[in-house]
């Protein structure tokens, strides 16, 4: 398995909206096939591995970090390709979350007579995909909220100084979670200010590097043309969402350079800085084929998109500095809370260190909403 | 040696302006005697230890965590009891710094025939007392600023709600901060939102809690006189400081309620929120016998002590949590820095877990004080 899930690895980035799977078959203890899932569209990683091992999968086991599907998409169901190859046992290290397969791919197997096993690595198999359950669940992208810090919270001086706060292996793991993610999201505010270019640069991952789609929000569409996020030159695509009180003229502006434009309505419920609809940016992102999203900042919109609930998992790197000033630009800029009951909380926290800064990592969740009595008590 | 450090500890808190000692003297293998300095104007480690050898200490080895003392104080020179008793063999942990001492208790010992040792445990030895270098060496007292934010570097909610941020065990950390500490310092804005004790309630030190000298700074002395911190209830001593502006009437009140009044001149280099003069309080809290200060907050307090460039620790504990608000009470409101580069950071810098909290330890220092290129290069 830990064959399987090493494979696996090698898709990560990759498989969106498709989970990074990998999968061995084992012979009177030797390989005799491997495989893993390049991308959306391309054969699943159990295919490939019976493809490499021929008639030699008759009677062997095969490993796989994931429940097979037992259903037509793209491809056709797993089950049926390993039923096909004899194989006698299946080992899984997970279920599949997905509604559409939810043990029914295990089922498939026990009812051919095949011996299934799962949970194996489980957990390790979970961690290659943290985006998948939510989003074949709720069909809406995981939304990972990434921020970096001084001591005092800041992201940058009161002038907009921010390279660099974290050090460079704080910032090698970001482009990792650019990577692994279908898009990056950015406010209008950042980009006039740092300008970035939120693309992966600074790794090599095993596939090459994958280039999120990169979505900058503008209610006004107030974006400096030169902007380096709209270079035609960068690989991959951005899209500018907006609203329908944008001018007509900076869309078309946009579209000349290549740049997707999305109105979004106003929303009530779950909204973005301006009153922008958020779970229907969250629809048109998982109608794109996006499974998870990475929002890089600023504060404003760091804050709206924690207000509206939509955070599934916060990474806070936190650099061992500060700059003394209170009008330094703060790390979320939201409504805020008036008592410390009502905060946000990282729950479960893990605490790692990267280089000279730490990175707290977790859900989260209101304090009111877990602690405090029930409503009515 | 390390049973001497375990005596020292029992010293610690109420020793100062003098270091906590501890010293045991061995013979043929044997503990013979063990003592620690209690508190200024009592018996060194070393006497307490010689006298509970008595005639055992002759031909034995005295381990001490410090350099003994060789010159008349408040008590006789440490070398003349260990000459008179006989004692072989000195093992000391360290060398004192104060300049008064500095190698000549060694150079006594060894001139008389002593056999001597120095330095096994001595960084453990340094961390019993590490305000003692700084105060024997530079007159002032050592200044360790404690601070307890959330994730977003604040202090309290917008409202002032500040109860509580961090854990209960980060919390009866700092209760030991303050044992250890010759008097504990905040602002008057602290003194009116969270009305503290600042008193050692939480833990059980041996030799009991120290209370350290409460100071609380005030240009104006606006404070509001039933703070619990003028309750004359409280164990130990409250100062109020102030400048030459504050009401002759406020003073007289605050005098009436058993709270001593400094008023301090205005200063240039080195000043306290509202132009008091820094090196001044330190003076005269040398004066009063203070060797080690910690500087509880608020924002402001905690930020023109960095800025008058008299901080030697942060400990700076964060809570995995957010109020998401940029209107919420910030950790450090001071003048702050336009560039990066001009932050402060803390080198070398400590990280520990406390509970769910994390703690930031270390010097603070400006980057471009230490990686800038030189002036005139």
């Amino acid at each position: 398995m830990r064959r399987a899930l090493a494979l696996a690895q090698r898709g990560v980035g990759h498989t969106q909206p498709n989970p990074a799977v990998g999968s061995v078959v084992v012979r009177e203890g030797r390989v005799v096939g491997e495989g893993y899932h390049h991308r959306a569209g391309e054969p699943h990683a159990e295919v490939l591995a019976l493809r490499g091992a021929g008639d030699a999968a008759r009677g062997a086991t095969l490993y796989v970090t994931l429940e097979p599907c037992n259903h037509y998409g793209r491809t056709p169901p797993c089950t049926e390709a390993i039923l096909a190859a004899g194989v006698r046992r299946v080992v899984a290290a997970t279920g599949d979350p997905n509604p559409k397969v939810a043990g029914s791919g295990f089922e498939r197997l026990r009812a051919a007579g095949v011996e299934v096993e799962v949970g194996l690595l489980g957990r390790e198999s979970e961690a290659l995909n943290p985006w998948y359950p939510t989003f074949v669940r709720q069909g809406r992208p995981w939304v990972h909220l990434k921020l970096a810090t001084t001591l005092d919270g800041r992201l940058a001086t009161r002038t907009g100084d921010a390279r660099w706060i974290t050090s460079e292996a704080a910032r090698r793991e970001v482009h990792h979670l650019r990577h692994r993610s279908g898009a990056v999201v950015v406010g209008a505010g950042t980009v006039r200010a740092d300008n970035p270019t939120l693309t992966v640069r600074a790794i090599r991952p095993p596939g090459g590097a994958h280039q999120p789609l990169r979505v900058v929000v503008s209610r006004h569409l107030e974006l400096p043309q030169e902007a380096r996020i709209f270079s035609p030159e960068l690989a991959g695509r951005t899209v500018a969402v907006t609203g329908p009180a944008a001018p007509i003229d900076a869309e078309m502006r946009l579209r000349e350079r290549g740049v997707e434009v999305w109105r979004l309505p106003l929303g009530s419920d779950g909204i973005l800085a301006g009153g922008l609809d958020l779970a229907e940016l969250l629809r048109r992102l998982a109608g794109a084929g996006v499974a998870s999203l990475l929002v890089e900042g600023g504060g404003t919109l760091a804050a709206s998109w924690l207000e509206g609930g939509r955070v599934d998992r916060v990474s806070w790197y936190v650099a061992p500095t500060f700059t003394g000033d209170a009008r330094a630009v703060p790390a979320l800029a939201g409504r805020g809370v008036e008592r410390l009951a009502d905060a946000w909380r990282l729950r479960p926290v893990r605490v790692r260190r990267v280089g000279p800064d730490v990175v707290f990592e977790g859900v989260p969740v209101r304090r009111s909403a877990t602690d405090g009595a029930p409503a009515g008590s």
